[in-house]
This record gives C-alpha cells, sequence and structure tokens, in this order.
C-alpha cells in the first residue's frame, strides 16, 4: 500500500464522515476488519473509471468522486442492499492536491448521505483510473436478482433514462451549453443511486437491474436471466423534455441505449403492482410502468404509431468495437 | 459492468477453481451475496498493480496473474484471516484472448491452492492495470495487527528478503540471467503469501506486518503503530545466497529496502519466541529472529562489524519523487 497521496484521502475523508460502530478496524493495517450483521448476507460490487473511456479529462474532479461511488451504490440498489463501507483504489497520473481534495469532497458527500465508511484503498501512479468497491447488507432470502422475474410480471423503471447519453453527446459535439443542458449534465456526471428505492422493493419487486448500459441492454440481461422476453411501450418511456425531443425526431437510442443511467428497472407480479406503486409514491419515488415480461424471447417495441419492432439499439459495451 | 471479457474471465476461472459454500450468489448479478461465518470478522485488502510502475511490460501473464492475487493474500496473511473471496477489475489496453487466458491461468492456480472464489469483477479498456480485492475471515480478538508489539518483543522474519528487489535491478541493468537469476526472477515474479504461517500466529504474535515496501519501511510502520523502536542485527538478516553477495558489497539497500518480498515480519513476546519458533519449524515454515523491539524511536542497525547506524534506506513509495 503506498503511502502520502492515501494519507491525504484517509484525512479528508474522514473530517467528511463519521465512524461506523461494525467497523472494528479501518484504514491503517494491512486489512480492515468488518463486522456483518448477524441474518444478512454481505453484497459487493467492484467497478473501474478509467479516463476517457468512462468520462472526459474534463470533468469535475468532486464529480468524478461522486460518480465513482455513486455507480457502485447503484449496484447495491439494485440487489436492495444497505450501504455500509467502501474501498477506492486510484491511481493517479501526479500528485495534485487541490485536484485530489475535490474528488474526495465529491466521494465523501456522497457516502455520508448514506452513512458509508471508507476503510481502505490504495494509491498508485499511472494514467487515471478509478476502483471502488462497495459492500452492504441484505437479507438474503429478499434480495432482488435479475433472475426472478416471470412472464405476467409488470415492467418499471425509476427517474428518467437517456439525459447522460444526450449530454455526452452534446459534449462530444461541442454544443454549445443551453439551460437544458445543465440538467442533462448533472444527470451524467452526479447521478443518484436509487438506493431508498431497492430497499423499498425488498419483497415486491420479483426482479431488478440497475440501468448503466441502457434500458435495453440492462433488459435484454434481466430478461434473459429471468428466462423471458419483454415488451416494452415506448410511449410510456419516463423521458425529459430534451430526450423527449430526441425521441420525437426519431433518435430512441438516447432513451433505449445511451447508458449511464443508473435508475432501477424491475418487475413487479401484476397483483402487486399498485401496491408498489402506492408505496413508491408515498415514499417519494418516481417510477414508471413501461411494458411487462411475456413469453416470447427479445424484446418488442411498441412505437407511439403502434408498430412493434424487435430491433433495439445496442446498450454500452467496453469491449465492442 | 462490461461483458465479453469478463465472461472469459469467468469461464475460465469457474474451470480452474471451486465453488465454496459460503456464496450465495456470485458473478452475473448486480452484486455478490457472501455469507461471512458467525464469530468472524471479515478482513479485506484492495491493491492496484499498473504496468510500468508494479510489474514491467515484459512480465509473463501468467505471472502477472499470481502476483495480482498474491499480493493480496499477502495482506490476509499479515492479520492472520483465512482467505475466501477474491474480486477483480481488470483494464487492458485490447482484448487479447491469449493474453487473458495465461493470466487467468496464473491467478487461478493460487486461488485455487487457497480455496479463493472469484465472487465478482469488472473489465475495462485502457492502459493494463488490475486492481484485486481479497476477502478472508478472522477472529477478531487474535486478529495480527501492526500495533500490538511491546518492547522488549522479538522480531522475526519468513522466507529471504531483498530477492525481487535485487531481481529488479538486474533486469533494469539487462544483466546477462545467470542461474542464480531464475530463482530471483521467480521470487519477483511469483511471490508467495505467507497465509498458513499468518494463521499459525494467530494468538501467538503481538504483532505483524507484510514486507511489499521494502523491511526497514514496513518495520517503521509496525514500530510506529506499536510505539516503540527496533533494534536490527544484519548479519542474522535471512537472505539467498546472490542478496548475501550484494550485502558482503555493502548493498544492504536490497535486503532492507527493495519492496516486494511479500514476507512476514512479526513480533512475539520474549517468553513466547521458542514456542513460536519450534510450531514454525514443526510447520515447515522458515522464520529467522532478526532482532527486538526497544524504547527507544527509530530503528537502529547493527552491522556485521559491529557499528551502530539509523541511516536506513528508505522504502518503496510510488508518491515519492
Amino acid at each position: 500500500m503506498s503511502l502520502s497521496e492515501f494519507d491525504l484521502i484517509r484525512t479528508y475523508f474522514s473530517r467528511a464522515t463519521g465512524v461506523r460502530a461494525d467497523v472494528t478496524l479501518g484504514i491503517g493495517d494491512d486489512c480492515a476488519l468488518l463486522n456483518v450483521p448477524a441474518g444478512r448476507c454481505l453484497a459487493v460490487s467492484i467497478d473501474t473509471l478509467v479516463e476517457g473511456r468512462h468520462f472526459l479529462p474534463t470533468v469535475a474532479p468532486d464529480a468524478l468522486g461522486h460518480k465513482a461511488l455513486a455507480v457502485n451504490l447503484s449496484d447495491l440498489a439494485a440487489m436492495g442492499a444497505e450501504p455500509a463501507w467502501v474501498t477506492l483504489a486510484i491511481t493517479l497520473p501526479a500528485p495534485d492536491t487541490a485536484w485530489l481534495r475535490a474528488f474526495v469532497d465529491g466521494f465523501a458527500r456522497l457516502a455520508a448521505q448514506h452513512n458509508v465508511q471508507l476503510v481502505g484503498g490504495d494509491t498508485t501512479r499511472g494514467p487515471l483510473s478509478i476502483t471502488v468497491q462497495a459492500h452492504g447488507f441484505v437479507d438474503p432470502a429478499f434480495a432482488l436478482r435479475r433472475s426472478g422475474g416471470a412472464v405476467g410480471d409488470r415492467l418499471f423503471v425509476s427517474g428518467t433514462v437517456g439525459d447522460a447519453g444526450l449530454a455526452l453527446r452534446r459534449m462530444r459535439d461541442n454544443a454549445k451549453i443551453e439551460a437544458e443542458d445543465s440538467y442533462l449534465l448533472a444527470r451524467l456526471d452526479r447521478p443518484t443511486p436509487r438506493v431508498a428505492l431497492g430497499r423499498l422493493l425488498l419483497g415486491c419487486a420479483t426482479a431488478a437491474i440497475d440501468v448503466s448500459d441502457g434500458l435495453a441492454a440492462d433488459l435484454r440481461h434481466l430478461c434473459q436471466a429471468s428466462g423471458a422476453g419483454a415488451r416494452i411501450d415506448l410511449a410510456r418511456l419516463p423521458v425529459s423534455p430534451a430526450v423527449a425531443a430526441a425521441c420525437g425526431r426519431g433518435e430512441w437510442h438516447y432513451a433505449l441505449a445511451g447508458g449511464d443511467d443508473y435508475e432501477l428497472l424491475f418487475s413487479v407480479g401484476a397483483d402487486q403492482a399498485d401496491k408498489v406503486l402506492a408505496a413508491c409514491a408515498a415514499a417519494g419515488e418516481a417510477v414508471q410502468e413501461i411494458g411487462c415480461l411475456v413469453d416470447e424471447e427479445g424484446i418488442a417495441l411498441v412505437y407511439p404509431d403502434g408498430h412493434v419492432s424487435k430491433e433495439i439499439p445496442d446498450g454500452f459495451d467496453h469491449f465492442r468495437t
């Protein structure tokens, strides 16, 4: 484990967040020592963000800190897990205290919101890259899996889809930043992990996944794991005005394959749907029914004019050429 | 989470290793779901290896796979933890099936030796970099910390020190590879995590650390955490013939600050030392007494000619200029 930079991270971080009672030993020894509550599983997810692939070199460091944690909390949310601890391995081209302080600010602020403690990490020198592992707790009997969906279940998605993909397109086009773009940019840079929604869905949803690769690609993952197909009513997709305008121009790929949405896509038994909608409304969680699971392979897209197509844009895949 | 490359990793890996009963859900969903045995802590450690910093571009991929896991298992060993699960985040410049297969071979072979299951990961495209988090179990009442040493404790180190540092020097010098170098290179490329030794030391050692930054630097960490100084008898350092020759030329920095040794440095109460030595001998674990903890700040090096110096070479620090 290298030293000085990680000491900085620890210092900034510990100022911004608390200390959990379930941490026997945090940063500073060869390992952290952690306690999982009796009767709960440990849920873990690890993700890497690489400069030029997952974020542009121009990204604000506090936004990057936020996002590096958010994408992992989103995975915990998709299992219905309660976040607890995080480890951070960061590779930096050169020591830059101001950059690192801002990065940790963004990271620590989101961590504090979710009562997450940084318990370990590593700093190395090299091309900018951030790997985060998030750790949470969940009752294994109720954990939301991708595989629990059944034909007839109704499909829901949280928030709005396509904003981050459209923001990235506009940034790459160097389009003038309009008022609506600041909303899109915030969706790209500071996604909101749907942690409370995931926990609310425990025992209600039959299957869930977080939408990171694009709605269509992640729906395909859920369908394959559940052994079902899906039918999606495109007119019902929850979209922001900017993405709605794109859809109106026939550019459905932002909403369906934009990636980086970090919303939850989940299925609910038809007889439970009203109950789940009411619970979400009561909790202030925006969710929208978009279709259902069907007994026919693939994903059928029902366009607003009524025509149906199984041709869907592909999601985000780092290794696709 | 990206797809195709990680599917390859999973396929190769699952052929090489078993499935643990404490894994409720492994790779393939948003999170893995894992069960820590009652009464045990979860011990975690995360480390990144970056090309050009931690390994040369010429390294054999199976050696790299071995080492990426070994350095993390070494951290578990230093706490006396029993390895259980591992996650792997790998960034690759381009898809290369043969390379990846060899990498996973090296990784999985070591994992199988320690009954470690791969439970999650991520693949991204970018400059070659590997981040591994290892997870193990330990009784928190007995876990080996850096901080438990006391004045009068005797200091031991396992195996030999300085081999990897000398190997790296010779590779950088493009020196002709002699017969003795193949031993040194193996020590650099395929370090042996001292997992069994760490577990044997539970309840015996007062403090422990793994020697990754060099003996002197890691001894300083142990001393600072324990609130003691140390006195080291250089004539007693366990070294291979090649490193002994370097020491004979006055080049003590390989043994003291070479880095990448992945041996265990530990302290034992003076009245327990004989018992620990006997237990190590019975278990076939090579350990050597090298000095003791003293009531005087810093590390005093006693040279074979009897002179004492507190000037010690620095260990490996990624962020030192």
